[in-house]
Formats: C-alpha cells, structure tokens, sequence
C-alpha cells in the first residue's frame, strides 16, 4: 500500500479512521460497525478504510493496539527496588488512565475485547505480554505468575469500577488517593507470603 | 399482558426469548440485536417477543435482572461477624459465579453493560444498590462507603480476570485457593485502618 496517496497524509488519515472505529466499537458495537460507518464517522473517503485497514479484522487489530506508552510504563514500574514496587504499578497505571488520549484507548480495548471474541482472543495476549510476562518477570521465585495474576486483579478491579463503571467512591477520589489505598495490596501480592495452605494447584509457574 | 396466551407456558416461553436476548446482547450486541433476531433464536413466533416485553428496552431490563440469589448471598456475607466477613464476602462471589446459571446471567449483565449506555446506567444502580449499599450499611463509621468500593474493585478485578477474561493464573486455580488468596485483602478493606495521610476528599459517606 505504500507509495499511494498524498504523502504525509497516511498518518493523520488512518489516525481518524481509528478514533472513529474505537468510538463505534465500544459504543456501537462490533458486529454493528461497518467500513462504510466507520469512512463516514471519520469523514474520510469510504474507499480509504479497507485502503489502509484491508478488511474489518485489519481495522480491529490497529484499534487492539495498546497505548505506545504502555508496555514501557508497566516495565519501569517492574524495574523499581522490590519495597518501591507496589506504589510504581499502582502509579504506573493511574497515569495512563487519568491521561485522556491514553485512557480513551485502553477503554476501547476493554469495551471491543467484552463483546468480540477476536478481540478478546487479542486482549489477553496483550495482557500476558505486556502485563503479567513483565510484572512476573521481575519476581524472583516460583510463585511469580501467581502475583503477577493477583496483582492484574486489583489493578483491573480498580480500573473497572472507576474509569468504566464510575461507580462508588473510587470512582471520585483523586488519583493520589487511589495510589495510596490500593500500593499497600498490591505491595502484598508482591512481597508477602502466600497462605501456607494452598495446595499444588497454585504452582503454575 | 395477563390472561391472554395459554396459562403457564408465559414463564417457560419468556425465559427462552429472555435466554436468547442474554446471549445476543453479550456477544452480537445490543444494537446488532432486534426482536426479530431474539425470537429466532429463541425459536418462538416473532410476535410473541413484543407480547411479553413490548420493546427492546423492556427486553434489556429482563436481561438486566440479576440472579436472584445475588442480593441474597451479599446480605447474608454482610451480617457475618466481622473477623470472618471478608471470606464470607469472596465466598459469596465465588458460589454465585462457579455456578453456570448465575454466572450466565452475571456475565451477560457485565458485557451488555459495557456497550450500551442504558444498560450501563441499570448496571450502576444495582451495583450501588446490591453491593455497595449493602456491604457498607453493614459497616459503622465515616468511611463505610469508602470500604465497600475497596471491596468491590478486588471483587471485580477478580471476576473480570478469572470469569470474563479468563486470563492468568486466576482464572485456572481451584475456587477455594482463590478465596484464601483474596480474603485476606477483603478483611484488609473491611476492618484495618486506612492510610493516615489521606486528604478530607475521601470522607464521601
């Protein structure tokens, strides 16, 4: 596809094109978004979507892609002195959530993931490369993917309620606050012993 | 609506259509999905689907009704004493979700919920009502309602990673394991106390 079209105006026309699809992803629905819809939304030219995207799975793999800013926040925060680490990934996280562009991204990968199993299929490997692969590979030992998972829970769980739901009161509370109420869990997960009664079951890793 | 089609089979007809309605909102989508394409499904007569519920909105609310054992097994978690409330409140998530019927129906609640407004709108009100009412009316002082979204986000966390996504080690260990690791963090929410250093923006009871 290179070398056809107006030079320079790849990036910008494409980058409508994706805000436009997030937007009917999450909203409108997959199965009810067309290529067509999609041109119109973004009033680009209808011949230009399936130009730079091909088909609609095209479309949905460039909107299933993570913030740029992700994968490295995730891996500075893995990078933190063990007893720092907790608050860096709760830090890490409110970061790209309370930036508008990054949050509108993410948000759309969740909404697009609950409804379209291909896009699901996608979220989770995202979430295993970018998130439990690199929160699990800075632990030393054998329960590593098992804090990994612990620590994904309550960052999701947080998530979830207050950037998607907004319901209760973590939903209102400033971003500062959040930090401190939830870095000491997500510091156990880390750090702490795990119940002594767990069976083989848990040794995943 | 009452007195016209033949006595008894309302119910098993209207579970049907509301069945089919369940499973298209959550994977077509809600938009994508029309009384006609529900009937189909359901395998009733296309008429009978605005008999019972007379539009698509009163076919979401149906949809958005929740177990009726989920209010239930939250008060019940609630009056515990309070050393052995925070497993009783994982446990409680636990039997709803390890059970396919209720699972069903809580799953298709969250992912209809993620897509259309409306649906999102009914999602926070039973959250706030069934969950966060509940749990914090059971709690005493100035940050109960603080408590109760503390609770949910590790409750939901955990539901979105084992149950909707399926991914990590969350999602494969046995429920009792699970339970063991995430009660610990409830009875944190619930009883010990919370950072000193927080502002007055969390006093939002």
């Amino acid at each position: 596809m290179i070398g056809r079209g107006p030079r320079g105006e790849r990036g910008e026309q494409a980058a409508k094109i994706i805000a436009a699809a997030r937007r009917s992803f999450a909203t409108r629905g997959y199965a009810a978004t067309s290529l067509r819809s999609v041109a119109q939304d973004a009033g680009v030219d209808p011949g230009l979507v399936p130009y730079y995207f091909r088909t609609k799975t095209g479309l949905l793999e460039a909107v299933m892609q993570p913030p740029e800013a992700f994968g490295a926040a995730v891996a500075a925060a893995a990078e933190q002195p063990m007893d720092q680490r907790g608050r860096a990934f709760v830090q890490a996280t409110m970061s790209l959530w309370e930036d508008p562009a990054s949050a509108e991204i993410l948000r759309s990968i969740i909404l697009t993931a609950d409804q379209e199993p291909a896009a699901m299929h996608r979220l989770r490997q995202l979430f295993s490369e970018l998130v439990l692969a690199v929160v699990s590979h800075s632990l030393p030992d054998s329960e590593r993917t098992l804090r990994a998972s612990l620590i994904a829970t309550q960052i999701v769980g947080m998530v979830m309620n207050r950037y998607i739901w907004q319901v209760g009161d973590i939903a209102t509370l400033p971003a500062d606050t959040v930090t401190d109420l939830l870095a000491p869990t997500i510091q156990h997960y880390l750090a702490d012993p795990l119940p002594t009664k767990l069976g083989d079951g848990w040794r995943l890793s």
